[in-house]
């Protein structure tokens, strides 16, 4: 029997014990998944908290579905540390679930890969055929550019001892139909064997198929690709969102009436683009293609676009100030959400940030009304922040930056009657306009003229 | 009776006459669909040829499904003429199907838009309540910019002599499933009541469904951002295919592992974009949206990717003549097809030109094969046409330009027995690669590497 066929018994038999290194809003619950699906699952996170949150049996993220899935005890097919080397050796498969941010000059920030690869390869045994996969977004080429001068330090050979594949994670955070058991993936590996064998695997996971695409290489530049095209896709719409009222048109009538074409793609303008992935992925294919010679003036044109639109939300607030008379160098502004995305707490790359920061340069005091931030993200010296509706202070304007249900909920009544004056600017276009009229608020809107 | 139940009614009885002003690709379908929906129709174009070719019945454009719809005779319900004055004052509603292009300067040229509107105003009897729609694609305001002044200037009164509407063409030419009779439209109007009476007559015409959206200058910003999207789109895939080689990677082979995430919108990357819609709209976005300022640096930048694509292959074919040790300057290029479309004869904006222009530059000489394109509008001081392959003169290297069936169907064993070197580079990536290798074809494909 060969080592295919091996692995392919193992897989039916669940006899395989997958390593996740990371255990964030990607590790968490693929670890949780593989654990689902009957294998042996080894999890390690560098964090304390995170350990000492799962080893009581309790969620250490911010999906809440993840609540029910966590094992309350150790055992032999579920164990965690904060240390690889405990588990490394056990692992048929290593799944690597790192973050890779950008630097605050807009570069590819790999040290967690690095970090993680280091520890990976320095505990994998000879002759062990151990698979690791990055799942972590990065550019085209970087699994094999910094992985295996690691693997050689180890004194380990690579396509013996051990085998490298890309599979990125596709999952949307709070998106139940689209999360780590349902999402379709892709696999890269150095070997058609463990790109299949991969694919089976993974295959056990989800349920929205698994394809083999060929080399790392590929895969890798899929997952960039796809967070590309979303970004340019929401740059053209924000771009639209200034070009139209400046000629007197509201760019979501527009959209709407393009809409009804049937090769169309609808994607709403807003106040920015935040998380992990869209704002930060096209950098790193920026960082390659500039290195390889490579045009990238479309793909950076896009990014500019979004990561200016806080900054022109300010100027929008300002005008409307402006416009009430109303003084904005010591004016107070309430920013309605600041995690970037609606049902979720991860502030990573909100555009609720740079908006403050704007406001506050140009002399706003800032307050930022979200049930659901993580409180230890928030940034406390540069915006108050606010849980409950109660404890809201009276306002001169109001902004939503995040669609959160409890800011749609808000009751809008109790909220115009503590506002110095009730002026509400929709940054997301997801209010009832005459509703809030009808309540005495002054309405503006992202992308109509003001 | 009120005027509205007047229009509903007589729509019912089919006791209406249209005017169709222009009956090119746009104008000749229109007018064709109203009348065998059972409207009187009075077709118009300044073009003897096209009146002559109508006269005797036959099809003066290149769209073969017309050819069973054209009247053999006039009569009551068809009538045709040169002179617009023999019919307007006739009309309940004339369609204005004139064309928009650019300038050299890439500025909007209106004047076929201007002319068509003096013709017909100076024809509109006060009182007649006409409603005058234009479909060509314009910038949004361009309806009540250059009309308004012409009716005045006729001694009519807006809203009480005649009515304007706006109701962009979306059709596809040579896509039988997207033809004037089957596309969704929009309808602006300056009146809800004018809208809605032709929401009602187009519904008559399309079975895709008819929204009306408003203002005049919501729909034809709506037509103009359909277009600017694509264009985006297939600028995004088009810089990607130069960047992916310079990594050593097929773009093609990652834009169909992107293609297996559900959200992944999947375009092709090409020679460059031809036609009259998506390399000529952007433009008189861009131009409006400068003029007040707005932001447009996306938009130009997703223009520049797809206007530089011939230019860019051309510099593919100079380094692969290079590696094969041929002198570029005195070689034979074969372009393979011609026209901006596989399928159509339509060669406005084709990719081809400034693909030739640039081999010529590099002293190439230029033969192309298509036998579709329209000779008439054929530059044969830059390239020779070849209608049949036995014309086909010996080459150095051939160029799949558009991929027609009578492209991909050639007998490339044929081909390749004239080649003084059988060099292909598929610029649509549409060739069985290992087929023709099989032959002895050297093959290059668009976004893989050299």
């Amino acid at each position: 029997m060969g080592w295919d066929d091996a692995f392919a018994n193992r897989l039916v038999e669940r006899d395989l014990t997958i390593g996740v290194i990371g255990l964030g809003y990607v590790g968490l619950p693929t670890a949780l998944g593989f654990h689902d699906v009957g294998f042996r699952v080894r999890g390690v996170d560098v964090s304390q908290r995170v350990i000492d949150s799962l080893s009581a049996g309790e969620n250490p993220g911010d999906d809440p579905n993840h609540d029910d899935l966590i094992p309350q005890s150790q055992n032999h097919r579920w164990q965690i540390s904060i240390n690889s080397e405990d588990f490394v050796s056990q692992c048929d498969v290593v799944v690597v679930t790192v973050p890779t941010p950008v630097t605050k000059q807009r570069l590819p920030d790999l040290s967690f890969v690095l970090a993680a690869g280091k520890a990976v390869f320095s505990s994998i045994s000879p002759n062990s055929g151990t698979i690791v996969v990055l799942e972590s977004t990065v550019y085209p080429g970087v699994t094999r550019e910094i992985w295996p001068p690691l693997i050689e330090q180890a004194g380990l050979v690579e396509g013996v001892d051990v085998h490298l594949a890309y599979c990125p994670e596709r999952f949307v955070p709070g998106d139940e139909e689209h999360g780590v058991r349902q999402v379709p993936r892709v696999v890269g590996a150095s070997s058609e064997g463990v790109g299949k064998d991969l694919r089976d695997l993974y295959a056990t996971l989800t349920s929205g198929g698994v394809t083999f695409v060929g080399g790392i290489e590929i895969a890798e530049a899929a997952k960039v690709v796809e967070n590309v095209q979303r970004d340019l896709n929401i740059a053209l719409v924000n771009e639209l969102s200034r070009i139209f009222p400046s000629m007197g048109i509201d760019v979501e009538e527009v959209l709407d009436a393009a809409a009804t074409k049937w090769n169309f793609h609808r994607y709403r303008p807003g106040v920015g683009v935040g998380g992990h992935c869209i704002p930060v992925d096209p950098y790193y294919l920026i960082k390659k293609a500039k290195d390889a010679g490579a045009p990238v003036d479309l793909i950076t044109s896009a990014r500019e676009v979004n990561s200016s639109m806080p900054a022109n939300v300010a100027l929008d607030v300002a005008e409307i100030l402006k416009n009430s008379e109303i003084e904005i160098s010591g004016s107070n502004a309430l920013l309605l959400g600041w995690s970037y995305k609606p049902g979720i707490g991860d502030p990573r790359e909100t555009p609720a940030e740079p908006l403050a920061q704007a406001l506050v340069g140009m002399g706003c005091n800032v307050q930022a009304f979200d049930p659901l931030v993580d409180e230890l993200l928030f940034p406390k010296n540069l915006a108050n922040l606010v849980r409950n509706q109660s404890e809201i202070q009276p306002f001169d304007i109001a902004i939503l930056v995040t669609a959160h249900d409890e800011v749609i909920g808000l009751d809008w009544e109790k909220l115009s009657d503590i506002a110095n004056h009730p002026i509400i600017y929709d940054g997301r276009r997801v209010l009832d306009v005459s509703s809030l009229k009808s309540l005495g608020w002054l309405v503006y809107l992202l992308g109509a003229p003001i």
